[in-house]
C-alpha cells in the first residue's frame, strides 16, 4: 500500500505532446509545499512551482492496491473487482497468498493509450496481482521493471518466499538475495535502481521518437523504508525523510532530463500518492498527513487526502493552486483526454477530465467517495464531507497496540466499532474544520440544507452501482512466488505448498 | 493574547535604511505558505517568497500580553516581570483589573531607537498595562492609535467598562461604542483603521526622511473575531477565515506602499505572531497550528511555535528558508543592531541577532526555553526538546469543557495535572515527531547523549536567573479603564468603585 510514481506520456510532434504522472506513498503534509516543517523536498516544492498545486486531492481508497487498481483503470475498486465482501468495510489489499487480481474485463490505461501508438512502461510496484494472468506486461504494459508486492521480508522461502524482481516477462532476482535491503542500517539503493529505468527509458523513447507512457510507482516510502547510502543520514526527519530526500530527488532529475531532452513542454507529468502516511508506522517509518485526521487504512481526511503536483511547462501557468476535488482515477481519464481517446462507453467511469481545471482553471463539481472495502464510509460535496459510517479500527486490535490516529482522538467520530450513521451523518465543514473535529449541529440550518444535497448524491450514487466481482476474498500460499516465470535460469525456483484456498482474513 | 503586528524602521540615507515587523495571534498553520489546506493567504505567501520562511520560529510565552513585553524588552517574562507566583506555573496577563504592567526599570526597544532619531508608533493593542504610568508614550513610543486591553465586551460600564480607544495621550472612544463591533455579524472595520494609520505614519516619515519603527499589533485575529464587510464570507474558513484574509491583505498593501514609495530596500519587515492558535476559540474564532500538538496556554509546539517571515529587498535573498531558532526577543537585539546600537549591558538580554542568519544564512546555536508563569516547562537544543513539565489545563477545567488540546490527547504528555519529570524529562525529537507524541525511550543511548547535553543548558539557565519583581499578581476593579486621560472631553468618565486589591485569580 504504497509506491511513489511517475506516469510520463510523450506524444512526439503532436500538438499535445505528453503527459506523465508520479505515485507513491507520501502523507499530504510530507512536501515542503504542504508545510512539512523541515522543508526537505526542494525539488517537489518546485515542482509546484513550476506548476500547479493541488489542495483538495484524493485517492480512491485508503490502501495501496485498491488505489493502484483505480488509477489504472479510473474506477473505483468496488466497481473494478479490488475489495473484499469477507467482512462489513474491510480494507483489503494484494498480499501474495492472495489468488484475485485485475480482472481481463478490466480496461487499463496503458491498453488504451496503446491504441493511440504509446509505449508504456511501469517502473516499481505492480500490485495488482501477481499470479501469471494478472501480469502487467498481459494488461497493456510493454516493459516492466519491479515487482508484483510490497518489499516485506526477508522471508525464508520456506513458509514465504521472498518477493521477485521483473524485467519484463520474467524475474531477475528476488528482494533481500539479489536486490539488497539492509533493515539494520536502512540501506538499499532501490530508487536509484527505479530512477535510472525512468531515465533511461525517457531516453529511449526520446531517440525514437515515440510517445511514451511512464508509471513510476516506487516501493519508497512504504515500510520497511530504506534509502540509498548517499542519502541515508542527510534528513531532520530520521530514515523516513532520508527515502522521500531521495524521492524528492530522483524526481528533480527526471523533471530535470525532460528539459535536457527537450521534451519538457511535450510531457505532462503528475506526482500524488496511493493513500496517506501510515501512522501505524511512525515516527521511525512513516510520514505525515499534516494536520489532517488519522493516516491509511482510514477514510479520514488523513488516509484519503494525498498531496498533487501537475507539471507541464508552457501549459500550465507556473505557482498555481487549483481547490477542484480531484481524484486519482481522475488521471485514467485526462490521460485519454490528452491522447485524443474516449473513456470506454460500455461500463461506468468514475475518474472526470481534469483538463478544464489545470489548463483553464476551471471548477468542476464533482463528489468524492470514500470507501472501506464493500461500503462507502463517507462522501465529500464541495467543502462538505459527511459520515455515513465511521471507523478506525477494532478495539481488539486497538489494545494490542494497532493505532491508525496516534495521539489523535476525537470522541464518537475515531470510533473503534463501526457506528452507522446513515440516517444522520456526521457532517464536517473541511474549510472550518478540515481535521474533522467539530460535527455540524444536526439541528442546525446549515445541516438540513447541505443534507438534502448530499443526500441526493448518495441516493444517485448507490441506485446505480453495480459492484464488480470482488477479488480479494480468496488467499491460498500455493499461489505465492515460488516459481515465477525465469526463475529456473536463476536456479531459483521453490517448490509450492498444496493448494489449501481460504478466505482472506482482513482484520480492518 | 492576540494582535498583529508590524514593526518598520527606516532609516533615510543610512546604510541600513529600514526595518520592520508584523506581530498577530495566528498560528503556524495558518499561513499557506505553512501548509494550511485553504491557501488563503497570497500575500503572506508573496513576502515569504519574496523574503526568508523561519520554519523555527517561537514566542517567549504561550500568552499575549508577556509574549508582547518579552518582544519590547529583549527579555523573558520571568525577568522583565510578566508572570504570576500567585500559583505554580500559571499563564497570566493584562485585564482590565490588573494593577501591574511594564516596570519603569525595563528598557523597551523604542526607548533605545530614540537615541538613535527613530520616530516610534504602536499601531494596535499594547498590551502591557493599562494604567498611567505603564502609557506607551511613556516608555519610547511618539504616536499610538489603539487599546491597552483586549477588544472583549461589549460590557455594561458597570461592572466593567467598555475598553478605551487612544490616540496618542487620551481616548478618543471605546470598543462597542464608538468603535463598532458586530459580534452577530462578525463586522467591524478595525482592521481598516488599523491599515489607514500604518500607510499614513509611513508616509509620513518617509515625506520628512525620519526612520521609524513601526509596531503594527492588530486586535485579530483574537476573539472576537471580526473583519470588515469587504471580507466578510469570502473565506473558506468561516470568520476566522475571513478576518486572516484582512489581515493577509493588509500586510500586502503595507509593503507595496514601502515600494510605491521607494523605501522597500531601506525597510526591514518582520512577521510573526503573539502566541499559538487558540485551538479552544475553533473552529468558529480560532485557527490552526498545522500538525503541532495543542495551542495557546501551552508550552508544546502549537503553543509557541509561530509563522515568521523577514523581507527586505535586496538585502534578504528571495525565497530563502531559515531553520534557525529564533525568538520574538530577537527582534529587540537585531533591530537594536540593525540601528547600530548595542543592547543594553547591564541585564541580561534573552533575544540574539539574527542578522547573520538572515544576511548570510548562518545558524547560530542556542536555546528555546517554554516558559509557563514562573515555572521553565520545557527546553529545545537542536532538534531536540525536553520537557521538565507537562500541563495542559486542570481536571476540572477540562471536565467544564476547557479543552486546549481539541481531538489530541498524547498519553502523558498532554496532562490534566501538573507533572515534574525534572528527574527524567519527556525528550522529542522535533524533526522526526514535530508532533511530539513519541518520547525517546529513557534508556537509549541517544536519549543519555542529548540529555547530558540539554542538562548543562538547563542547569546554566536555572543558576543565573534573576526573576524581576511579578507585575501579574494583584487585580483590583478600582484600576479598570473607568476614566482615562481624556474621557471629560467626551462625557465617558466612568466612576470607579473603591480599591480592593485582590491576589489576582489565574485558572491555567
Amino acid at each position: 500500500s504504497v509506491g511513489l510514481g511517475v506516469m510520463l506520456l510523450w506524444q512526439g510532434e503532436s500538438t499535445f505532446a505528453s503527459f506523465g504522472v508520479f505515485f507513491l506513498q507520501m502523507g499530504w503534509g510530507d512536501l515542503g509545499a504542504f508545510g512539512e516543517p523541515s522543508k526537505e523536498t526542494p525539488n517537489l516544492d518546485q515542482m509546484a512551482a513550476e506548476g500547479m498545486l493541488f489542495l483538495d486531492f484524493y485517492t480512491a481508497n485508503p490502501l495501496c492496491s485498491p488505489s493502484r487498481a483505480a488509477l489504472l483503470t479510473g474506477r473505483l475498486p468496488v466497481r473494478n473487482g479490488f475489495y473484499t465482501t469477507n467482512a462489513h468495510a474491510r480494507n483489503a489489499y494484494t498480499p501474495q497468498d492472495i489468488v484475485g487480481g485485475i480482472p481481463d474485463s478490466e480496461l487499463l490505461l496503458p491498453e488504451l493509450l496503446k491504441k493511440a501508438g504509446y509505449i508504456n512502461k511501469i517502473v516499481g510496484k505492480w500490485h495488482l496481482g501477481h499470479r501469471p494472468q494478472f501480469h502487467p506486461l498481459k494488461h497493456g504494459f510493454d516493459e516492466w521493471f519491479g515487482s508484483p508486492n510490497c518489499h516485506f521480508g526477508p522471508f525464508d522461502n520456506r513458509a514465504l518466499p521472498n518477493i521477485p524482481v521483473y524485467r519484463d516477462w520474467e524475474m531477475i532476482g528476488r528482494y533481500y538475495e539479489d536486490f539488497k535491503i539492509d533493515l539494520k542500517t536502512g540501506e538499499a539503493n532501490l530508487t536509484q535502481l527505479y530512477l535510472q529505468e525512468a531515465l533511461d527509458f525517457i531516453s529511449k523513447q526520446q531517440a525514437s521518437q515515440q510517445p511514451f507512457f511512464l508509471y513510476w510507482a516506487t516501493d519508497a516510502t512504504h515500510a520497511p523504508v530504506y534509502a540509498s547510502k548517499h542519502f541515508l543520514g542527510t534528513s531532520q526527519r530520521g530514515l523516513y525523510g532520508d527515502a522521500v530526500r531521495e524521492i524528492d530527488d530522483s524526481v528533480g532529475k527526471i523533471l530535470q532530463h525532460l528539459r535536457k531532452l527537450g521534451i519538457s513542454e511535450n510531457t505532462f507529468v503528475f506526482f500524488t500518492s496511493d493513500n496517506g502516511a501510515a501512522l501505524i508506522s511512525a515516527p521511525k517509518q512513516g510520514g505525515s498527513n499534516g494536520r489532517f485526521l488519522c493516516g491509511k487504512q482510514t477514510t479520514f481526511e488523513g488516509g484519503m487526502r494525498e498531496p498533487a503536483i501537475a507539471w507541464w511547462p508552457g501549459q500550465i501557468p507556473a505557482g498555481t493552486v487549483s481547490h477542484q476535488l480531484g481524484n486519482v482515477m481522475d488521471l485514467f481519464t485526462t490521460s485519454l483526454s490528452l491522447a485524443g481517446l474516449q473513456p470506454p462507453s460500455d461500463r461506468q467511469i468514475d475518474g472526470v477530465d481534469l483538463l478544464p481545471a489545470i489548463l483553464q482553471g476551471k471548477l468542476i463539481d464533482r463528489p468524492i467517495f470514500y470507501y472501506r472495502g464493500n461500503e462507502m464510509m463517507a462522501v465529500r460535496v464541495g467543502l462538505y464531507k459527511a459520515h455515513y459510517w465511521t471507523w478506525s479500527n477494532s478495539w481488539e486490535e486497538y489494545s494490542k497496540g494497532v493505532d491508525f490516529c496516534p495521539g489523535q482522538n476525537v470522541s464518537g467520530v475515531t470510533t473503534h466499532t463501526q457506528e452507522e450513521h446513515t440516517n444522520l451523518p456526521l457532517l464536517f465543514h473541511l474549510g472550518r474544520d478540515p481535521g474533522e473535529k467539530y460535527p455540524l449541529s444536526f439541528i442546525s440550518e446549515e445541516y438540513q440544507r447541505v443534507m438534502e444535497r448530499i443526500s441526493a448524491v448518495v441516493h444517485q450514487h448507490k441506485v446505480t452501482m453495480v459492484p464488480g466481482e470482488p477479488q480479494l476474498n480468496v488467499c491460498d500460499k500455493a499461489v505465492m512466488n515460488w516459481s515465477p516465470p525465469g526463475c529456473e535460469k536463476l536456479g531459483k525456483c521453490l517448490t509450492p505448498p498444496k493448494s489449501d484456498p481460504k478466505k482472506c482474513f482482513w482484520p480492518h
